[in-house]
């Protein structure tokens, strides 16, 4: 298994095709079957009190396994969430960018599943873990 | 069972404690554990294609179950979310508000847990459903 | 919509396909795209106190979705569970059997969603619920 | 962090509390924070075909985070499963016993988050993914 997109087309794939959120990510890492996402904290993505919202972590976790599956099966393909699941575990720590770590588990002909653990950069215990399913449309 | 908050409360909770995002949804009704929400859609709640964003549905599921909880127990309460899972099964439809029905399924002393479908506005096929779990922070 | 199984059918289907469960289970109820099902609770699905063990509600709930999608599409078809959620709400009643309530929600070319409540017989109040995926095979 | 139980101790516990299972099961690997456990396959796990059905490697995923807690807090609590989630990503291969290698990732002071992977023995794909909820009951 070789990477199809690596880090500078990955980032140039999310700022054309996603340019409302690209912004709020930066890929940190890409291997095969692996990906590490940075979410950039910003004021919007906060919810009283400091801590990242829920929505904010979602898409963190959409994003990176989207992107770890796009690293593998290159730019052209559609692929779209079927399901997720996520556990939000601890409070993010105030003024830290969060990092999502992420495994593809499988890549099929028409499902990939992947999942992903969020942590406070700079911190060994998760925020939050996330398993996310994608259907892969036939070539 | 009786409603501890209604309409105009829940959505005065909302503006007060949610400014950044309470101008997205309205509650639409409300009753002893089910409430319905709108996700007000805008520019920036779509995706390529005019489609509603996973993050956008996942936003509204969870403060629709998070308000449905609230009727029940009122504003004092700090609930927050521990777990959610989903299942995207149809693209939502342009130009159009989503409709998020839900229900509460366990009010307990520490964990409440509701599920929601979420329609396009005039559909009757749901678009995605959610099941959403709150811890109840000791009184 | 109309069937393609009917109850007979469906529990003639269990009796060949699963001999080793299918003394576990009646259909109690099967309209288009909405099944019930009834799991006969025996000694060997309690666990210490009475209560009815996950597994034996994971299977009803398996059982009970699957056998909704077949209703639909009849037997030829080789559905395979791809994902689940369940929560665990209350501690089901000694001594009653379990009925679980499930409908479809999607009925698609490669994937079918359904989710279920389950209870125990003669309570309003859902001891469990569970959403399933399958996938189903091409034609 | 130490381990209140080792591997005798929870066989013990396992043998004693949950009898009619715990020949189904062994503890194969335990340390801080992780735990393998064995699904030994017998006629009574499989489905047609051959392949182990979804009720056994629930039980399998269950047990495996169950007793990851339990060794961290020792024999006592009386933990329940809240929530699961499972993707079934691959068959089992035949005439393989299971092997779940789960960690936890958090041990709060009322809820418990771990999550596993099952892999097919002597194979490095995994065949399931499973995460669980257990809520911790007060001392």
């Amino acid at each position: 298994m070789e990477l199809k997109m690596d880090k500078p087309a990955l980032e140039a794939f999310l700022a054309s095709e996603f340019a409302q959120v690209s912004d709020d990510f930066a890929v940190e890492a890409v291997a095969p079957m692996t990906l590490t996402t940075r979410l950039k904290v910003a004021e919007r993505h906060l919810r009283p009190g400091g801590t990242v919202s829920g929505p904010s972590m979602f898409a963190l976790a959409d994003v990176s396994v989207y992107l770890a599956v796009l690293a593998m099966i290159g730019p052209k393909a559609l692929a779209v969430t079927t399901s997720c699941s996520m556990d939000f575990m601890r409070k993010p720590e105030a003024g830290r960018d969060l990092l999502c770590e992420c495994r593809l588990l499988k890549l099929g002909r028409v499902l990939a599943v992947g999942d992903g653990l969020i942590f406070s950069e700079g911190s060994a215990q998760p925020v939050a873990r996330a398993n996310m399913t994608y259907s892969i449309p036939p070539r």
